[in-house]
């Protein structure tokens, strides 16, 4: 029986049990299909998700999932986030009954738009202190390969964020704790309005000051409406907003960076997501943020310009850290 | 007659002044060289510093600096600022009685550890309010190629922030404000410490995750240092700060970086001294600011790991964006 088990075997999932391994936790990993299971237990690999990558001899994986859940004192959840409410629909009875619940996942669900935290506490109904979320500049094949990294784990429970961050830390991998769980998610979401913009500025051919100005104001602009719906604003300075916003503008792998990219170079909305193989998530939020933060009252003038270049309605080249439209000079 | 003065014809100086210019304000550009002063009239060029950049026509340039201040409404001083006190000293008097005085130096004065606006306070002992300071992501090579770029304007009075933001903005060049003249300035020397630990890393060959939580991380301990010392945290978080440091560590020009980058690849404290040309500002300031630190109080682990990797004792490799001695997981 392990200290603790991992849902999804995908590279995320495979990379985090790979460091709660290595931090010295007895770990179990659930994969979908039987011969990833079998593969990285007996071949100590996931080719397919991490190639080139050893992974622990304390890691053992397993297809069959009430195995995994067995007893384990921590489960993370790394599954494909639209499959998340219907495995803890059929599963979840098998969490121990004291067990903190971690989502490793960013993103919302489509159509409730519910963050996933909200999901497990929909589906297990359990108390909120439970439930933590993990996030941070975490590229996960970089994790693997052992780079030093830092991390945030929160929870409303102090308790329970410092008992995971105990377990989600090795010599490589650093887990600091907070208790705002809502700015902890936002940060994953709307950094990836700032990293379309940055995306733009980089198609155009922009350097960076262009970039470094952008990610500053529009950092500030994202965390002004996280603030507005219940985040807390140092939290969006942190790890899971800052750093995961930095990690993913320098990434050439994300992909909402090269959607705004493609649309920097002189692309349209629909040839952009007709070229793109996987949805870049920013780009579908653009509308409902934009909507929302109207309604609350909070002006994001580099999410505007955004929405504008999306909509054929601003040449990319136009676009710039402030709303032209100014007339006196405003508080930084 | 000018509405505007800028003394000293470097890139930043010609660049800022072109800025104004291109900003509707009749500007005149003090060069210290005859030559670089006819150039920049006659053929609208400083090849020696903007190779290739046209310069405004409304732009002038002069060797003489007193028929720069002449009736100047606003000064701007992008001299070495190692030269700072002495151009005051014997031309101060030539400055118009309420004109603004701006600073677009960084750095500190040799010696006296003095900022900017107290070498100017100190040399023209004019009220603190009419001494304004310029910061932010600001590469001037790409200011003069006319990228976006957004900047702050800081002074303790907001009339005169006002004043100078209304000056130095036009349509690729945007000027915010704010009233907090020490971190300001603090945001500009600071961050060089940050860069020097991110060139560390890049050197090791560490990808995005240790950059961004070593930026993230190491830009919250340098926010608790300038606080500790009479700076606001918003400031550090804002163009100033946050945005110079993304700049900076983005820039393969950047002094600070490349120094770091070389102790990243195993050269010794002393084989980067040599190597490089200019001073790194940041490597001079480590020990300085990690003993005011101590003094103080500020936990700044970042600090006194590039510190550790100075003085030889730690293996850059094993730089983390943490102190690996924390028993229990710490508060982000």
């Amino acid at each position: 029986m392990a200290d603790v088990a991992v849902l999804g075997a995908g590279s995320w999932g495979t990379t985090f049990a790979k460091a709660l391994a290595d931090g010295g936790s007895s770990t179990v990993l659930w994969a979908r299909r039987a011969e990833a299971a079998r593969e990285i237990d007996q071949s100590r690999r996931n080719t397919r998700y991490l190639p080139g990558i050893d992974l622990p001899a304390s890691l053992h994986a397993t297809a069959d999932i009430r195995e995994a859940l067995a007893g384990a004192s921590q489960v993370y959840l790394a599954v494909p986030s639209q499959h998340l409410r219907q495995v803890l629909r059929d599963h979840g009875e098998a969490i121990a009954p004291e067990a903190p619940v971690v989502s490793l996942m960013k993103g919302v669900e489509a159509g409730t738009r519910l963050r996933m935290s909200e999901v497990i506490a929909e589906e297990l109904r359990i108390d909120a202190g439970r439930i933590a979320v993990v996030s941070g500049p975490n590229l996960a094949l970089e994790i693997a390969q052992e780079q030093p990294t830092a991390a945030v784990v929160s929870s409303s429970s102090p308790e329970t964020a410092r008992d995971v961050a105990r377990r989600a830390r090795n010599d490589y991998f650093h887990s600091f704790i907070n208790n705002d769980v809502v700015g902890t998610e936002f940060g994953g979401v709307l950094k990836n309005l700032v990293a379309v913009a940055i995306g733009i500025v980089d198609g155009v051919g922009y350097g960076e000051n262009t970039k470094a100005s952008i990610m500053t104001r529009g950092l500030s602009e994202v965390t002004d409406f996280a603030v507005a719906f219940g985040a807390e604003r140092e939290t969006m300075r942190g790890l899971a907003g800052l750093g995961d916003l930095i990690a993913t503008c320098g990434s050439p792998l994300s992909r909402n960076f090269t959607a705004g990219r493609l649309l920097g170079m002189g692309y349209s909305r629909t040839d952009v997501i007709a070229r793109m193989e996987q949805t870049a998530e920013g780009l579908a939020s653009v509308e409902p943020v934009a909507q929302l933060a109207e309604q609350r009252g909070v002006r994001m003038p580099i999410l505007e310009q955004v929405r504008l270049v999306l909509d054929g309605a601003m040449d990319p080249r136009d676009i710039a850290p402030h709303l032209t439209t100014d007339d006196e000079p405003i508080e930084e």
